[in-house]
């Protein structure tokens, strides 16, 4: 265990905290609850955003970008949403500042309505869906916004809950009920995808019961990550809001027989918190793991060398391994840019990156752990011995295995197959481990005493609030309704659609729900 | 001329906000002072942000993300960067909204200290560069963030000056002070290469007279570019802070020899501010023209027909122009797409867009003029007659000359070579614009009339601010002190470098500086 980061099992919390540290990834900032993500970390999200936004284009979404402030007004129209949101705003009052006559400043000029710092964008975007709808023809409409989104919360968090945070909002009007419900789905599908196959979270898609809708939703539906101490992470939701939104602030199109109708709407999102989530699905007690597709540097290449004699050959034979990696013109080109002189950095077609480390300040032992705590997927190590046999030391992040290997074997296809089985293997373990701590549960202090210890609970659930509120008593809550009619679990598939009573009431449950505490 | 845009000579102003109309790139917000950046402008500020992107990672930059909110007691550390933007902050003063016993809304907890919504974020970043920064091995810092920002601002101005905006900001610190001042001219170059090649504007690169300067900078560098209407749009600046922010916020470093200095840092910035100077810098009267390498769409097929018989064969022709351009692969896959079954929507390689507008309920005129106005490059149309006589007539949107064309020639090899055409024409034609408008000047009298009529003139100046404070008396003020050491004018080159007199004061000059009136 490296002596910067304590173990899993000794501090869950302090370890995620350590991780994304010795990762590098992102730190509190001096305006509480707010983070800064540092270069590493925003990386990450740069790659997050680079694969959704292709996902939105491809299903016919167009970005656009609407105010960060809303009118207080605003806010007050649908009546759901106010109460959702009203605690968490931050509130604009004032504009420019003037000498407070004791050598500071204070606000000055009083503003006639307060506004309010975006903590979602349903009610501006609304009220110009409003103008921009007329009739059937101007439907359905795909609004994608990538945006920062300010909550004040109480508790916050690194990545998983900060007052400010980074966020895509998606918000779409449709002609019909039907067409909206669709959209809501085929998002949650995308989210559900996107987290699989990118970011090798598996996920539990389902609908959120009332209790925990999304304020001014008709229906919200979410796609559930178990993290490594057995708790729920909801990593993404998209909400079918009905004609909620579109009552409030009248967006009202011509219909085809020449009627006149309110718009079905929805909207949907993913935040930076999915890092936080990729943090806590894959990181060990060495640090952070970072799946390939979201590794923003996938090799890094560590030469070792004592003597002068030594370095030249070593750094001519890395050399060479970075060529059959990246090509001889991108290694020219990189070594003649203007970017750190000690760490030759080239980015594949891809974006990802490739470094060599030249320092000549840090001992190999301490660029391995470098690398290692950053979580690139492949590290290869070269010294004296491995350029006298033509090898290479290849290291993999996500099981530390170091397997002596050939250097002929050493190119972009190896590369590439490498990361793929990489990735592969990060998302299987991370369902293994979701199936092993997944289980049927049938009685309430069952549940009480086995919840401890973490875990998601299929239990059959009478669909009243009453249910819901007794879970607190051991810190859980309802994750989602399954869409999916069997479960896997420790103990194999579980239907959620055979009927059978609550535990908690003792009345009818037309099924099993996933129960879990959560972040 | 359009009927729905103004033209140009009759009312300028005006026309800037007709062409943004029509061309659907944005509106204004029911926030005062905010805008809604619509998907065809927001389009054209992605192809910006991803060219910047890559010049900005090209040499050596990374990027991060800090805080929207900064502590009041920050702002005041640096007190010429306070007092320039005292004035124009927005301030949060509360959290949480209650009810207000009418019915309304309040505000409710009062926040200890007020937070300020980033104007410009040297103070923030400031704050975290003096953590990061503790050795010359930590530096150089090359940090970039794109963010949005927030400047009261009295009087707005779609794109061009806005309460928010959308910009970049790099942040960077240094060892020594050469450094520094390499780093502040390097971005400088990067801005005008970018507006020159990507944006097709050109411009005169120079630095600001002190009065001008950003507050809290040693130095500021600009880059000045002439609008159609003879003033001059400040398009990016590059600011050499000297140790002013690193004094202010403890940015402090052991230097090689073990001793202690301040860092020296730049800060440099383009904001959604371009997409207004790409407006005025190409557009004409009959709406938006944007260059190719920014515009989200290159070409729109319009498929012309009237009788049934026509319009089977009209649009199997259009089609297997759209193969030739795209490729059977891209086009069978945009088919079988989710988006809008009217506009076929291809995206090349590149991302940028090809369409075949199949739309039923419009004319071919209609979809003419939709295309134009939206600022596509290349519009193709066919009608029955060029499905015999195997042509197609093509119409490039920055002269609009149509040219009957062989549809064999026409392939994706001949629309990247009629694009890169295009580009290089508008370049060309605003630099002979701005040339034609640029002249030497040697008397206030003669300035005051001449400048009535836009332009850019160059005048002696004797470095004082007085002069600087008359020029307001013609509206006019100095717009760089220009890098080149001769400047091409109406009448020939003029030198930058020989002294002279100060029209204004009658004092000695070194030399002559850019004189316009601006936005």
């Amino acid at each position: 265990m490296a002596k910067n980061i304590i173990s899993r099992s000794k501090d869950y919390p302090q370890w995620y905290l350590d991780v994304i540290k010795a990762g590098d990834l992102a730190e509190h900032s001096p305006v509480r609850g707010c983070m800064i993500i540092k270069p590493q970390g925003y990386a990450v999200w740069e790659r997050i955003q680079q694969d959704l936004d292709r996902r939105f284009k491809e299903t016919g979404h167009v970005n656009a970008y609407f105010p960060l402030f809303i009118p207080k007004s605003f806010l007050a129209k649908e009546a759901a949403h106010v109460e959702g949101f009203a605690m968490e705003c931050a509130i604009v009052t004032h504009s420019g500042l003037e000498p407070d006559g004791e050598g500071g400043l204070k606000p000055k000029g009083k503003l006639e309505e307060e506004l309010i710092v975006r903590p979602t964008s349903e009610t501006i975007i609304g009220h110009s869906f409003a103008n921009w709808v007329q009739s059937w023809r101007d439907l359905p409409l795909l609004i994608n916004q990538w945006a920062n989104i300010v909550r004040w919360e109480m508790r916050t968090r690194l990545f998983l809950r900060t007052m400010e945070f980074l966020w895509q909002e998606g918000h779409t009007a449709h002609e019909t009920a039907e067409e909206a419900d669709r959209e809501t789905r085929r998002m949650l599908d995308i989210y559900a995808e996107f987290a699989e196959d990118v970011l090798a979270i598996p996920v539990i898609k389902g609908e959120k019961t009332e209790s925990e809708r999304f304020a001014g939703a008709d229906h919200t539906y979410t796609i559930e990550a178990m993290m490594q101490d057995g708790k729920a992470l909801q990593a993404g939701t998209s909400h079918n809001l009905g004609q909620n939104f579109s009552k409030a602030f009248n967006i009202q199109f011509q219909t085809r027989d020449q009627g006149l109708e309110y718009a079905y709407t929805t909207s949907w999102g993913v935040s930076t918190r999915l890092i936080g989530g990729l943090i806590m699905t894959h990181s060990d007690d060495e640090g952070l793991i970072l799946p390939p597709k979201v590794a923003p540097i996938v090799v890094a290449i560590v030469p070792i060398y004592r003597k002068d004699a030594e370095k030249e050959k070593v750094l001519s034979y890395a050399r060479e391994l970075l060529v059959a990696l990246c090509g001889e013109d991108q290694v020219e080109k990189a070594e003649k840019g203007l970017g750190s002189k000690e760490v030759v950095s080239i980015l594949l077609e891809d974006g990802r990156g490739v470094v060599l480390d030249l320092r000549d300040t840090a001992r190999p032992s301490d660029k391995f752990f470098h690398w290692e705590q950053r979580g690139v997927p492949i590290r290869i190590e070269v010294g004296p011995r491995d350029v006298e046999g033509g090898k290479a030391m290849v290291v993999t992040r996500h099981d530390r295995a170091k397997v002596l290997t050939e250097k002929m074997a050493i190119d972009a296809n190896w590369l590439y197959a490498k990361l793929a089985s990489q990735q592969e293997i990060l998302l299987q373990r991370a369902r293994e481990y979701r199936i092993a701590r997944t289980f049927k549960v049938d009685s309430f202090d069952e549940l009480k005493t086995k919840i401890e210890d973490g875990g998601f609970f299929l239990m059959h659930w009478d669909g009243s609030p009453e249910t819901e509120e007794k879970l607190k008593e051991c810190k859980a809550s309802i994750r989602c309704i399954p869409e999916a009619e069997r479960v896997e679990t420790a103990e194999g598939f579980i239907s959620t659609r055979e009927p059978g009573k609550d535990p908690v009431s003792g009345k009818d449950s037309p099924g099993r729900v996933i129960v879990a505490r959560s972040y």
